[in-house]
């Protein structure tokens, strides 16, 4: 049962109602073209390979569309290497094309080293820029260059509902809430450079996807990252979890409220004109962008 | 000691932080005017009263400045009657004028019967409208006409940083996310019927204010309203609490995040002036006010 509608719904039912929402959200954002090229972001774990599973079923009805994946491999031992598997299989079964790229290709350095700079830095002092902070930075910047090489005109994220409100709560509670102004369901920059973001799960609940996969029997990599951030995001997320218990449609309303103030905030964020970072050429609001800059400051490069 | 600061302070000392960053909030938010007739809210409660201590003695060092208290009968028995006592009490002991209004004479019905009303109407179907929704609306303009009654340049309230972020985020989760632009030090209209609001408590935690209350021996009400809303605000008090306690400082974070943001929001509201209300004269931005509008929908008037 869905506790924010009452419905009750058999399973058929259940996986094309999810089905439906994410052709409604397409839909209603204009995410797509009828001749696009899509890049699926494929982690190998749940909500990523549900994602392609649910595109490559809405792109079938649009003959001009087209569809492949990309991993990225930060280079996390007996991590990702194991949700590669995951990855690759899902699209073998799907007959979709399957596209690798990794942290040690693009940025000369895998995750696990980099932790090791950041621990040996830290001393485990500050929890503040986790090692997701950077792992983020990088992996936002490697799936841009990955789409762009490949001409994808659009990148699918699969943030779903839980993700977008985790990240509306963290931009505020970590002093930065005209970030919030970037949650949004298309991201495009007036930049040749930067492939437009789709968000097609953003008003799905994580466990709505979670219950279409086992429905489905999609195969998945369940196993959580050994570096996952036990900080703030976790418990904004429990937290957010017991508010949607107690008071069913709490994340939805969350993203609606949200969704009403961001033309006011993204007025003001409009004037900052994306340009080439100095140092490695990329789309940035900076002189020198913040893969770049991260990796200057801790002496990487 | 202070979590979010680290400091550890005596008694003394500790008062003294506490007035010295009232003032410090005060001066920078230019809440007052040298010669201001300053109105205080008292309910009677820790925080109020706390206030009103705390203004008498920073207004000592303006001669040209005055202050008097108002406390609101809202008409709740066995509970409002303790807290006017209490809210006399301090103003005899500190020689301030305190002036008394009530529901009843305002209104004509006392909280008590509204209630009644609301509860045979909704026969506990709904939590969205508590009646904690109708009394603030009602209290707010009784506040306002008690101020403008007494020729009050400002009008002081109590409310603390703990008040103003679950406001914040209680707006957020209500939908309505633009009315966090009017979770303000100092909230004015360019009506003439409008009093200024300020509140020089808005940087200090609840927890601060208790503590500098026991410190001091001051006398408050200390029993909770009988109708206090067990719904979304107090689930959200809980949450912020947790997360004060392992992330120190959240709640001022959260405060100063929103702070950025609220230009570009109230950008948008400014459109929107005050007129007055078809039905009482009061100054209202629809064509009647929102306690008109309560009243008559639960066909009171």
């Amino acid at each position: 049962m869905r506790a924010y509608s009452g419905e009750k719904l058999c399973g058929k039912c259940f996986t094309e109602s999810i089905e439906d929402k994410v052709r409604a959200t397409i839909a209603k954002n204009n995410m797509f073209k009828p001749d696009d090229k899509i890049m699926v972001a494929v982690s190998g774990g749940k909500d990523s390979v549900t994602l392609l599973h649910i595109l490559a079923k809405v792109e079938r009805e649009f003959p001009k569309a087209s569809l492949f994946a990309v991993t990225v491999d930060e280079g996390i031992r007996g991590y990702r290497d194991e949700a590669i598997k995951f990855a690759a299989e899902n699209c073998r079964k799907l007959g979709i094309e399957h596209v690798l790229t990794s942290f040690k290709e693009l940025f000369d350095i895998q995750l696990d080293e980099l932790v090791k700079v950041l621990r040996e830095r830290d001393k485990g002092e500050s929890d503040v820029l986790s090692p997701c902070a950077y792992c983020g930075v990088l992996r936002r910047r490697a799936l841009n260059v990955a789409a762009r090489r490949a001409k994808a005109d659009k990148l699918a994220l699969a943030h779903n509902l839980d993700d977008e409100v985790q990240t509306i709560l963290l931009n505020i509670m970590h002093g930065d809430a005209s970030r919030i102004a970037r949650v949004k369901p298309v991201l495009a920059e007036k930049h040749p450079m930067f492939v437009s973001r789709v968000k097609p799960f953003r008003e799905l609940l994580e466990k709505e996807i979670a219950f279409n996969a086992y429905l489905e029997k999609i195969e998945f990599q369940s196993v959580p990252c050994p570096y996952a951030s036990t900080a703030l995001r976790s418990d904004i997320r429990i937290m957010l979890n017991r508010m949607e218990e107690k008071h069913a449609g709490t994340k939805f309303t969350i993203l609606k409220s949200i969704e009403k103030i961001q033309p006011a905030l993204e007025m003001r964020l409009k004037e900052t004109l994306l340009q080439e970072c100095k140092v490695c050429g990329e789309p940035t609001v900076k002189e020198i962008c913040k893969p770049c800059q991260m990796l200057q400051e801790l002496g990487v490069h």
